[in-house]
């Protein structure tokens, strides 16, 4: 075990439909992602079930290994929900109704125009001793508690919910309370290469690291990330450290950097549209929007980005995006020359520099003997010049269509990088 | 502390990107739907830090509490990996070079045509007394140990890996090893209506549950899921007393529900389009190809499913969908009367029976004080009739666009039921 610091946090959440899968844990990913931002380090993240006595017993062991523990789920107006009550017996305190949080609760339902029930009367019912954080996105309040000089923070589990009452009184209150040591990540985001193949390439710059900096390789669907980390208790120097190391790495493996940190292909694919003045739009069969739908999560990306045929039916191709019929009779949907005239196609019909276009066996129907599910086409064409890429993907349909979003982003990203 | 049984278990998943947010941990969830399935209760998830010591404790303390004890992460090639060397240093046990897996991965890389790597190598290490668990999608094989008659399941951390070796050799030694008590779950879908309200609707019928059935109310983005548990030991009982409350339950709610279990909206509307013979496409401004997106993601899709024409410039609405320029000018791209051009202009330019489109003000730019951010305006048409749907939704860009998707696909499996 590391020496106990007071940088050190745990998240728990509450509920059954974690532990059967039912829904995902996002909110633990983003916690620990603002938190270690500020310095906090989650050491733990543990989801157990919505039972008094678990909860207890978890608050107990949890609260033993850090100065913060997040507590997530259960503050719901449904009956399912165990958590204030679980803290309120951990405390050994008494429960009050919140009249200002019943006035909040009230005034709301005003104002959608429908009644309150009566499990909106339990949702006002606080342990004595708690401190209310205001929820601007829903009427239950996040409540936090200070236990023997460590603290409890509890909050509902639906995400924009947690993380409003996170930005707005959590982590406002965690700056100003907590001085603690540094922790500084770097993440290069890399496209086109295996985890295996990167190593080599930098293995003998990660020798050469001191104790205080790790690295760890996060691949995804035809991406890796490296993400660097640094601590200490110089910022100043963890900083010059970690960009050191960073510009040793990105010199080694250049061609395969896209960008860093948050970013991803979609978000450095729009700045490079807007810095170029290039406009861009989509034709796609197998991944059925998925392109169109990654650049347009973007902000502001209406500057950029024109539009998308999604061309799922053959009628589509040769009617809207003038494929050749003939094309479609001897090479088939999912060929070179498909995607080549589809990527022509839509950047005449919406009038753009730069269109990309996809063709391929998503699955996990239609597969033959020579285009076996996975295989799907990518064409980038600008009018003048044009690139194809083949994939040979895996046989589950998801999968196929995810990466091959990746690499039809990547693609283009390169192919304005590269041409204008 | 619930009564010990043979069917508990716990999942650890290891490494610092979970905790410092940078993955999302999907693989527990994974875990938790597949073993509840077949009776297994997985009772903790604890995601801890890359680290020998942390490890070996957290192996210790969660053994303690169930039989089964799924570990994922940390088995890759590079040097970030540590879960193997910690399970031989907590089951006192030395490391072996493991010749079939070494010849597996050779083999592997001669197929793709790459160069092996120094740290393939150590991937060969293996705890002596492991059962290797084959893993045919990728190099490193999952891990069974016995250990004082519990067991510990370890698995690559790549999600189609781990699921793979799930599949292949875990579930069905799990089935045949363990009986088990058995839990079963029925979960109803709903759309339209808040949590709240939905439990005032079935309040009645739930204070008459027996201890042995519980729910749980499972909110998301204009959806709320009623999760219905048994638990006991007679499956045929269990099944016909889940049965009973299920259909007492829809039949009080029943113009909200949409399906049931694992099934969502896209694949609801997908049954329907094929029973009906209905052909659809979609028009998208905001949601960018999200709504297309969703229904391509459903197998066998391309029978109903023709196409889409993301518009997502004012040009692309009035060119390609035939949008009057004076609908633009008068009442705006956000409008009820652009959302009936835009639904009726695809319908017929893609030859569909049922077209849904929707222009609306994502954000986080371009609201104003008539039209905020999170305007929204869906229409779906036939030719014949048409509904449209006006929302009011956050201020938050990939929430709106999400929660758009939902109502447009709702709205349009509700109108085909209606009129087909």
């Amino acid at each position: 075990m590391e020496e106990f610091k007071n940088n050190l946090a745990g998240v728990m959440t509450i509920g059954d439909e974690i532990l059967i899968g039912q829904i995902i844990d996002t909110n633990s990913a983003w916690l620990g992602q603002e938190l270690s931002k500020i310095g906090i380090k989650v050491v733990k993240i543990v989801s157990i079930q919505d039972d008094l006595t678990e909860i207890v017993t978890n608050l107990t062991d949890t609260l033993d290994q850090v100065k913060l523990l997040f507590v997530t789920g259960g503050l719901g107006p449904t009956k399912d929900d165990m958590t204030k009550v679980a803290i309120a017996k951990f405390l050994c305190v008494d429960m009050y109704f919140d009249e200002p949080t019943f006035a909040k609760i009230k005034l709301y339902f005003e104002r959608i125009n429908r009644p309150m029930s009566a499990a909106h009367d339990a949702q006002c019912l606080m342990p004595v001793g708690v401190k209310l954080l205001n929820n601007s996105m829903g009427t239950a309040p996040g409540m936090l508690f200070e236990h023997n000089g460590k603290y409890i923070i509890s909050m509902p589990g639906v995400p924009y919910e947690m993380k409003s009452i996170m930005n707005e009184e959590v982590l406002p209150w965690i700056k100003t309370n907590f001085a603690s040591e540094t922790i500084l990540h770097k993440t290069i985001l890399t496209a086109g290469e295996g985890e295996t193949m990167i190593e080599n390439r930098i293995g003998a710059i990660i020798s050469t690291f001191p104790p205080s900096v790790k690295i760890a390789y996060l691949p995804s669907l035809g991406q890796v990330r490296l993400r660097l980390s640094a601590r200490g208790d110089n910022p100043t120097e963890l900083q010059s450290t970690l960009n050191h190391y960073t510009e040793l790495i990105v010199a080694e493996v250049s061609e395969l950097v896209y960008g860093y940190d948050e970013s991803n292909l979609e978000t450095e694919l729009g700045k490079l549209c807007k810095l170029k003045n290039v406009k861009i739009a989509t034709a796609e069969s197998c991944t059925g929007g998925n392109i169109a739908a990654r650049i347009v999560s973007v902000s502001g990306s209406s500057s950029y980005f024109m539009g998308s045929v999604v061309a799922y039916d053959n009628a589509v191709k040769t009617s809207i995006l003038k494929v050749a019929q003939s094309t479609l009779d001897t090479d088939g949907a999912v060929s070179e020359n498909t995607v080549i005239q589809m990527a022509a196609g839509v950047r005449k019909l919406l009038n753009v520099d730069v269109a990309v276009s996809v063709s391929g066996i998503a699955g996990s129907e239609g597969g033959t003997t020579d285009k076996p599910v996975g295989t799907i086409y990518i064409c980038v064409h600008n009018g003048i010049a044009y690139k194809v890429r083949k994939l040979n993907l895996t046989k589950t349909r998801q999968l196929n269509i995810d990466t091959t979003t990746n690499y039809a982003l990547n693609l283009m990203r390169k192919f304005i990088a590269d041409n204008y």
